[in-house]
């Protein structure tokens, strides 16, 4: 169910584009064209664009004019554009048609791309476009549908061409001839037995160098990575960057093929799940520029009451040295700089183990040799930092004791960040919670806290009498 | 330059992964045979892994281990197995192999490859590895260097098909028989003028569902996306993404095809790129696990003593009230918490503005609508935080004048962050610096000493009587 028209593509004219994205000025020319309500000089000019620019362009002009422009360009919003356009600005567009002309366009789509626009509608929205479908269509979507979210199941497309070992070259090429679309367009072509299960693949380029009249079977690659229908698409995208696939067979819990799945879906979902970390870390959703307003707030103000709550810890620790820092105000200027340092350290230490998780990197195997590797990094790091805040402080405060004091707690409270930047990761991958979620919270916790108490609890011990 | 043996590649035997990583297990078991100099039992393990397998077991077990793991395999190590390792293990390896050992080595892989180990080595090493390669094999990879580290030039294999426009589908399917290596894995045919310029591409797929008799002028893809050969990496990917590439041709600055790119190799760049954010904007460098313990040490301590010397500033700002803070000791206490969600609500525009610009999402088309959205979110989630820490501070101290300084300075620097969180990263792009890497110390910087300065400012000038 793919278009011919999607595929010959033209490149975008270049003077749309500057550094391969829509320039400020072809923008704004459009949305004067709009706003004049000159719609044919509109469509004129969007028209030429590659279908991805469109998109671009549809996410880039304010959320008021995305009807208007959808209208003025008419055609040439097709399948192509609405598979590519952004998640939140899908919907305002689509808000737009009616289930019929949802339904057309899914029509014209791969099975994975209609069911990405499909997967986020309500409930009863993806009713009456199903049924608006035509019957072998529809069953294609629901049974997508039946897998879980972000799994291979969604991601996989059913179009593609499977041969059984029997047949000879000559005859493959036959087959492709008489069954395959012209517009689907497939890399490698799938070797299955009677009962439909993969046991080899043939890449096109083999079938041209190969003589007719050879056998599937003698050609074929017997070694392939079967993806699991219902494996989690990061796992997916893990499996096709680590084996440099083009293409890879998806399987039932029988074994028996039942779609494939093309690398260029994939550098989507890599490209996602790799930038999705900042954002978790930084807890800020799904980080997507066109997201609602009220949606992005409900999502972040979540994060920052959590943040709150944890910031009473750090202001309990101060208060229990109320009379320290009564005495000795410096207390409580140094105090954040151990608790920030700290942070930071710690910080550092996490992002690279969330990396290394993400990527398979840190295993079971190498766990402990990575704790040790942290410890040493944060000696050092605490040993530099401690010696430069020992001299700064003894100079400025012409005390020597108080920056003994600092330095201590500097040091601690950066070898602390370390092991927690480490080990709180890890502790969330074990027990199967997304380390990129929390671990920003409980890292800044441990070394806000620790940097307060150590540095606050040390001057306490050491008494405030020796420190002014 | 590619070797047969490459192209089939058996999947490692399922008892040596677990969930896609080799198990920690099976990398005991390697490691105790190499401990016993069990070398034969060794090999057994090893060599039925997939190259990049192997190539993570190299990463996996201790670095005094990776010498004899080299030994003990012999040539189980081969040119698949080394272009696959990690930069830091690739040197602990090739440390331990000749010059000549080495090109041997290059001769086996496509240019894009061998240029990726070649790049890192010191200048005279590279010589050695040069002078043994044969005549053609090193103009290929010299000219390959002459292009600048992360740009297409080094990205590109010189090994493709090209063919005139006037040749026939049968005639291309017969240069493609008799030039092509078979090992080597091709996706898209090149069509291209006498002075070999780009004027189409044609689809594997599309020579075997069209008729022997058609020229090749009749199906070709007229509109290609060209990688200029100095074009940066991360825009390559870029571009491979927003237009689904398999492969692009690669052109020189008088247009004319010089290599080929294929999405394998991008899918690397896109998961780095993506990746590297994070990283960047905690300072923890490239955050390789396998990166050694001091030159870690060197990235990562340049970016706390930068944390420290901005501490000062907060430092000295709350020094500038030590009157107020005498007077009463709870606003030593309560004010990192203004600054700690300050500098959260920062972090997370910031991470949202990075990741945008990254992915070319936002453009000067979108600027002040993006600033625009941020401001209202930064209100809503201040307004939120300024609720909930008035009537948290107003029940504990039992006074509302101390809550409404609080929240005040609370709504403010969440406005501020907000808007530092978008503008820093912007400046920064503007200034074509790397948004990612110097954000974050502004941003907290900002959020940090306006926190302070906020509250504890208010504090003073409502006058501390009133607050205790």
């Amino acid at each position: 169910m793919a278009d011919p028209q999607i595929m010959n593509e033209a490149e975008s004219p270049r003077d749309a584009l500057e550094e391969g994205r829509l320039s400020g000025s072809f923008v704004g020319s459009v949305v004067a064209a709009i706003e004049a309500e000159d719609f044919e000089g509109a469509r004129a000019l969007v028209a030429p664009l590659h279908p991805a620019d469109i998109a671009d362009l549809f996410a880039l002009v304010p959320e008021t004019t995305r009807g208007l422009l959808a209208m003025a360009i008419g055609d040439a919003l097709d399948a192509a554009v609405i598979a590519e356009l952004d998640d939140y600005v899908r919907d305002d567009v689509l808000a737009e048609m009616s289930a019929r002309e949802v339904a057309e366009v899914m029509t014209r789509l791969d099975t994975d791309d209609a069911v990405a626009i499909i997967e986020d509608m309500e409930a009863d929205e993806q009713r009456e476009v199903l049924d608006a479908l035509a019957p072998a269509d529809r069953a294609d979507i629901e049974a997508a549908l039946t897998f879980p979210e972000e799994s291979a199941g969604r991601l996989m497309q059913r179009e593609l061409v499977a041969v059984p070992e029997t047949m000879s070259i000559a005859e493959v090429v036959a087959h492709v001839r008489a069954v395959t679309d012209p517009a689907t367009d497939f890399w490698e072509i799938f070797v299955v037995d009677p009962a439909r299960r993969p046991v080899g693949t043939i890449r096109l380029s083999w079938l041209l160098t190969t003589p007719p009249e050879i056998a599937v079977a003698d050609i074929m690659q017997r070694e392939q990575t079967l993806i699991p229908v219902d494996m989690d698409q990061e796992e997916v995208a893990l499996q096709f960057q680590k084996y440099a696939l083009i293409s890879a067979a998806v399987v039932d819990g029988g074994g028996r093929l039942v779609g494939v799945i093309t690398v260029d879906d994939v550098v989507h979902i890599i490209q996602q799940e790799a930038g999705e970390d900042v954002l978790k870390l930084s807890g800020a959703g799904d980080g997507d520029i066109n997201e609602p307003v009220f949606s992005t707030y409900r999502t972040r103000s979540r994060w920052l009451v959590t943040n709150l709550a944890t910031g009473i810890i750090s202001a309990t620790i101060i208060g229990l040295f109320s009379d320290s820092i009564e005495a000795l105000v410096a207390l409580a200027a140094l105090s954040p700089i151990v608790a920030s340092v700290g942070g930071n350290a710690g910080n550092q230490t996490m992002a690279v183990t969330v990396r290394a998780l993400a990527t398979n990197q840190l295993t079971e195997a190498n766990t402990r040799r990575t704790i040790w590797r942290e410890i040493r990094v944060a000696l050092l790091n605490g040993l530099t930092l401690a010696a430069l805040m020992a001299m700064g402080t003894t100079a400025f405060f012409g005390n020597a004791v108080l920056g003994g004091v600092i330095a201590f707690a500097m040091l601690f409270n950066i070898v602390i960040a370390g092991l927690a930047g480490v080990m709180v990761p890890l502790t969330l991958e074990r027990f199967d919670a997304d380390p990129a979620v929390a671990s920003s919270v409980f890292v800044t916790m441990i070394t806000d806290s620790m940097g307060f108490f150590l540095f606050l609890g040390l001057a306490t011990l050491v008494g405030v009498e020796y420190l002014g």
